[in-house]
This record gives structure tokens, sequence and C-alpha cells, in this order.
């Protein structure tokens, strides 16, 4: 019998249809089997190339005083960081000029790198990045929401291999993150508690869909995951901004972050895949319904005409049993 | 200067950032390059494997008594066809019994055709037999939504060639869905007029985003499409129901397809894409604020990080030269 649950997180009913299942290793993708180089003369974001990205927002160092971690515009900006905001309404023609901030965070200075099996050292840099960088973003009054987002792998929509991630400010909150803060609001006054606070606590009590934690973290993979392996990475400590993490969290938030994605670069080939950092303002830090999380998403299966008519979800594998796989791959090999 | 539109039918925000653009052809896609045959042996789908997909649910002729369009249960139905509906809540684990229909139904005999180079009277065909199930599947007393859809080529997600699509019905309305008629009714008592059909005024009156037109439809791309090429095929006449569709209609409605798709064919150099009929169910086809329609998506951008993250989309073409584009196709040597 197949079944559909409901995801009470992002409003979305999802369809379990495992008789479609495959074997994790069968996940149709294109792994990158090819040797990269750690240096290609013509990447922009490899050193020595950094004048091909002017106007530097923030560096990082390592040890040695060479830079470990940029962050400058993105050239093809999807928004224009000059101008104010203007709202236009024509009949049915709603529109506003599309102002905001768009950076490219470059992650390492080697090319052929990926978050699995960079130092965790490194990816605490990276993250110390975000933090500065999402902070900094929130003074730009124009500024309504901040996304910070990766993506690995064509498939996954990337243009440029050397690993790097975004961040975009945009002068509205996006509907869809509206949607899911009023329900969490409503979910919050039926509970008398925070609805991510409470999945937290029933995913450690039912242990099956957990995939790593440590101190601060917890990352599982939801009830009603809507794709094969997507997951999530919870903080223990209620906070609705990503900005006020802690120092000590940013250390655990790293190792955490390294092997999830250990597991998920080994045990599923190297896939592409989205992560992104969903967040409050700073302003709205204690907020008691919503609670700032990461979501990782391989995308070993495709969006097709039901998912885009109905909004609706079909995933072919079971989370208990995907959550499984995972925590039974060795990492050791990549750890620290 | 950025543009941020918003799609009020869809409820999404639309970020155009054109200049990112391509050229049209430009537009990264595998295409289909090479010679497919009219008939495989190992087809499901082609004529005299017929037993490979037993308990026809519908089957229509051609002039000569052979099959031309056949409905049979998708041997991977995402939901089971035998049982009730019960719903289970446990704690925030919400699910319900994955009970449901799903049909495919094969387009054509031939293993080779799309829809831009089928007769018109196969269309009509197609049309034809996609009514007469969705009548049917509503006669199911568990099914609640009834979506037709079709995928075409291994991007739009598609495992199988020979030219096909699908009807699923579902024992839930979709949230999507349900969101969506929440809001058209909300704007029907702030307009006191069909969203849709003021939509449909309006596109008539600009012209600029216009694609095809006849009697009885119109094809269009809106205003805030969510990505490059998005387009929607409205019904002139006011109707919530697919089902209700009139005869004259149908021949238009395929004229219209046809035509439409063998513009996305020529000038997007046969990408993969996907549609859906958006449409409420027979008992409300009286509805004055919904508008049932087709809208057409062809594959050529990838999400990311972004889109998941925020629901967000960004579109690096602009709609007005979208339509331009396909209007200048020349499609006569695909025209009937």
């Amino acid at each position: 019998m197949h079944e559909i649950r409901c995801n009470l997180i992002t409003g979305d009913w999802v369809i379990f249809a495992t008789e479609r299942a495959k074997r994790p290793e069968d996940f149709n993708h294109t792994s990158e089997k090819r040797e990269i180089s750690s240096w290609v003369e013509s990447c922009p974001f490899c050193p020595g190339n950094e004048h091909f990205t002017p106007d530097e927002r923030l560096r990082l160092y390592d040890s040695e005083q060479k830079w470990s971690v940029r962050s400058v515009p993105n050239k093809f900006s999807v928004l224009s960081v000059e101008g104010s905001i203007t709202r236009q309404i024509e009949g049915l023609k709603h529109r506003m000029s599309g102002v905001g901030l768009h950076e490219v965070l470059i992650e390492t200075p080697f090319h052929h790198l990926t978050t699995a099996v960079l130092p965790i050292g490194q990816i605490e840099q990276i993250l110390s990045a975000y933090r500065q960088r999402f902070l900094e973003f929130y003074k730009d009054s124009r500024i309504s929401h901040v996304i910070i987002f990766k993506n690995h792998g064509v498939e996954a929509g990337t243009s440029l291999e050397h690993p790097h991630s975004q961040i975009v400010g945009t002068p509205v909150i996006p509907g869809q993150v509206r949607a899911r803060i009023d329900e969490a609001s409503h979910l919050y006054h039926e509970f008398e508690k925070c609805l991510y606070c409470r999945t937290l606590t029933d995913e450690l009590e039912d242990q099956i869909r957990l995939v790593e934690q440590n101190d601060s973290f917890v990352a599982f993979i939801p009830y009603a995951a809507l794709s094969p392996f997507h997951l999530w990475i919870f903080p223990r400590r209620h906070e609705a901004c990503f900005g006020h993490l802690q120092d000590h969290e940013l250390k655990a938030l790293a190792q955490i972050l390294k092997n999830v994605l250990a597991r998920v670069y080994i045990g599923l080939d190297n896939p592409p895949f989205n992560y992104v950092i969903r967040s409050l303002p700073p302003s709205e830090s204690k907020t008691k319904f919503f609670h700032w999380y990461v979501a990782i998403v391989p995308r070993v299966s495709k969006l097709a005409g039901f998912e885009l008519g109905t909004g609706m979800y079909i995933n072919t594998t079971l989370p208990e049993k995907s959550a499984q796989f995972l925590r039974e791959i060795n990492i050791d090999h990549l750890s620290p």
C-alpha cells in the first residue's frame, strides 16, 4: 500500500511510492568522475585571478596569510545593487524595481575540493563568512529577506565548477517563506510550542530518521521528505535567526555539515545537490514560532508534470530507509 | 535595471534578470537529434505489445479500425487503486493511505511522433480521451482532484520515449491547488470578475505577449512567466472544469496546442517540456472565480538553491520578447 504523508513545516503532501524504489546507488545523476585540477587558469575564482572579481566585500585568511574565503558581488547579479524600491500597480500588472544584493562566496582557493572533503577549519571559515555577510546584508534597509544557498553540480543549477555559495538579499519576503511563517505561527498557537522544536523532540525520540547529531545540531530526513535523501539540520537551541549562531555552534555546524555531506558524497556517489539556510532576519531573532535550519537537497530525482501541476511530491524512497542507508556509510577516511 | 513581477494567478514573485539573457537557441538542453524508429520491438506502448499493458480502460480507433489512443493503468502507479481512504494523526505525523487512480494514455501507435508533428485529428482523439477519463476518474468517490499531464524528454521526467500522457486522481486536494483557488476566490471578490477572464482581456488588449489564438482559445506567455517560454492556453469561455469542454472547443484546443507546441519544437529545437491541465472537478464547473487552462513549461532552465529556498523564480527572458520570438517562427510545414 502506498502512503501519503503531510510535511507540516513545508505544507506539502508527499506521495511515497516505494514500489518504484531504486537502490540508493541506482539514482540517476551525472557524478563527477573525471579528475579536476586544483587550479584552473581560466577560473575567475582561482588564486591569481582575483582581478576578475573586483569589489571584494570580505576576505578571510588562512594561517599562512593567504586568502581562504572571499565574498564578491555576483557578476551576473539577479538584482541591481543601485536604486531604490519602487512599486507599480497597473491593473493586474504588479511590478517592482529589481533592487537587492547578490554576492558569490568563494569557499576555498582550491578548484577541485567539495564540502565533503574540505578540512573542518575551512568549513568553519565558510560559515563564519556566511554569518558576517548575512548580518551585513540586513543593514541595508531595502532588504527584506536574505537567503544563503549552494548549488553543487550542473544538474543543481551551477555554471561554475569552483566551489562557491551565493547570498541574495531580496526587497520582498518571498511568498513561500511568508506562507511557511504563517503556518508555523498558526501551529505555534495550536501546540503552544515551536513546531520545529517539537519536530526535533519527536525525531530524537523516534531515532529512525536520524543521520547525525552533536551537542548543538541534529541532522535527519524529515518524516515527509519531499525527495529522496532530502535532509534537514536543525539547531537544538531555539533561535529564529541564523545570524545569531554562537561560536561554539558554528564549530558544531561545520562538523555536522561536513559529516552529512560526506555521507551523501560517498553513499550517492557525489550527486549534484543544493543546500539552503532558512532564517528570519536579525530583528526577528526572538520569534517563538520560527527556528532557523539548513535544508540539503540531493538532486537525484526530477520534477515532472505531476509536481509542476499540483505542488505535491512523489518520493520513491522511505525516509526511514534512506536515513539508515546514510547512517551506515563509513566516512572515517574523510573525517578531520 | 532588473524587474520583479508578481504572478497573481500562481502567487509567485519572479525576478527578471535579462542581463543573463541567452538567445533562444542557446538554452541548454538535450535535444533529441537521433533518428527514432516508428516501431520499437521492446516498447510496451507500441502496437503488438498490448499484452504488456493489460486492463485497458479506453481505446479509440482510427478510420481503419486500428487503435489510435489507449488508456491503461500505470504499471508503476504512484497510488493504489484498491483500498479505502484512511487518515492517521499521531502527534506531528499526519498520513493517509495512498489510494487513487493513475493511468497512462498512449497518444499514438507511432513511437517516434511528438505532439508538434501529429496530425490534428490525432490530437483531437487524445483530447477526447483526456475528457472521457477525466470525467470517469471523478465518478470514483475517493478522488478529490484529477490532474492530466505530459512529460516530454528525459529532463522533463519521462522514462519512456513512446508519446504518452498521464492522468492521476488523488484523494486530497493538493495544497498548492487549494492555495491558488483561495487566492482566485479572494481576487474575484476584490475585482467582481474572474481573475482569469480579466487576465485574458488584458492580454488581448496588450497583444505583446500573445503567441496564438483562435475562436475558442488564446495562448500567451504570462506577464510574470515563471520560466523562459512558460506558456498558458486559456479558453475564452469562462468555465472552471476541463471535463465540460464542448466538441467545437475540443477541435480548437487541438489546433492551438499543436501550433504552440510546433513553435516550441522548431524555435527551441525540440526541448524537453511538460504540460498540465489545471481544472476543478465537474461538480464545481459553475464556479465563478476559477477558469480551467493548460500550462506548458519548456524545461530550458534549472531550479537551483535560490528557487528551492525561496519559492521565487529567476527568469532570464522577458515574456514580451519570448512571445515575439515564438510568433515569428514559421510552422507552415508542420501545419495540418
